[in-house]
């Protein structure tokens, strides 16, 4: 009762759903934990069900086979992975990469029971449909920032974005893991960040960016 | 009667749909033209409605400000295109450029009927959600060719894949098109075509590129 009054603030739309229906996801939900650093899902083989975030935070990003990363998104708590359910979906076949960014604690359910309800239930369709195109819609917003944006915009937006999730100014990121957020190599993060420096826009401490002026970040950010 | 004959071989999942549905949708429907080089969709703001090709090809594609674009995919006769419907849904927000690759016809369906039906219909809905995992997974695999793949290897894919489309190994195709199919710069485009003519691979003439060896090409873009 209790775990199928946390899901339903997952879902919109659980009170369109059947009392059995509610039962059956509630039923193939189980609370799953990930250290830091930890790797959920590796690969396009992976199929481990639906993740909701109840705490903590996720990363999913695009790795090379010479282990370079960019980051596709971040699941904040509230959010839902489809990717972590692809074998829900005939057509959705990518290799995602699935990465606890925090000590995470998240929902599980089982694919095959989401799918068997979701098959059966336009509104539960219907929702993931907005999920899915909510993802997509990302990932055409990241195409058009690898295509057409310079890195340092790119770089002086990732500093923002990055301040607004972790509520604070002092950033505890080292040069390679903002590379591996922006797919990008080490070397081009930090001749960037020392420009920035030099600019009064941050200042740089070992295995750490400090924010000075966030005004002047988004106006390069533009 | 026959218009729904027409439309239901684009849907598997006509049968699946109330009589009242498929009229619904029927209705909503119309056939379109537009010429080669026409553009459909230009931006955000537009909301043309369900794209089903009837015969031609359309190439949808994301554009920098400046110009440069880069093609996202490819839409041939019975393919479905999402993006020209985006208010259908609230949460696909992208810029897509339509552009008719070839003289095109085209069933156009009225996005708040179609929106309507998927609504009430999980069968429909569930179909939705496979178009756009399949999207999804497209543009996905775009963002690991860029990030992760050469120029060359990307150059020799596009013209394999040209040669298949077309079912010629003459491709009427200019570097600068090439570029814009790439999201790159012309002049990158001709070093590159000169290279491949030097090994062998394409022979270069005035508007057309023609493939001398298939095979070569399949072992560069590996």
């Amino acid at each position: 009762m209790e775990q199928e009054m946390e899901l339903s603030a997952y879902f919109p739309v659980w009170d369109q759903l059947s009392a059995r229906q509610q039962n059956r996801l509630a039923g193939a939900a189980r609370i799953r934990k990930v250290e830091q650093g930890g790797i959920l899902q590796e690969g396009r083989g992976d199929c481990l069900g639906l993740v909701l975030v109840r705490r903590g935070r996720l990363r999913a990003c695009s790795a090379s086979p010479e282990g370079r990363q960019i980051t596709l998104y971040r699941l904040l708590p509230g959010d839902i992975c489809l990717f972590s359910a692809s074998c829900m979906m005939r057509s959705l076949q990518t290799e995602i990469l699935l990465e606890a960014e925090r000590d995470t604690e998240f929902w599980l359910i089982n694919p095959e029971v989401y799918r068997q309800v979701m098959e059966e239930s336009a509104p539960l369709a219907n929702f993931t449909n907005e999920l899915m195109a909510g993802r997509l819609s990302e990932v055409m917003w990241l195409v058009e920032q690898i295509m057409w944006q310079s890195m340092d915009k790119r770089l002086a937006a990732f500093l923002l974005e990055e301040a607004g999730l972790e509520e604070s100014d002092t950033l505890t990121l080292t040069h390679e893991q903002i590379a591996g957020h922006l797919g990008t190599a080490r070397e081009v993060v930090t001749r960037m960040l020392k420009y920035f420096q030099g600019e009064g826009m941050v200042r740089l401490r070992r295995g750490a960016v400090e924010i000075l002026s966030r005004e002047k970040l988004r106006q390069l950010a533009g």
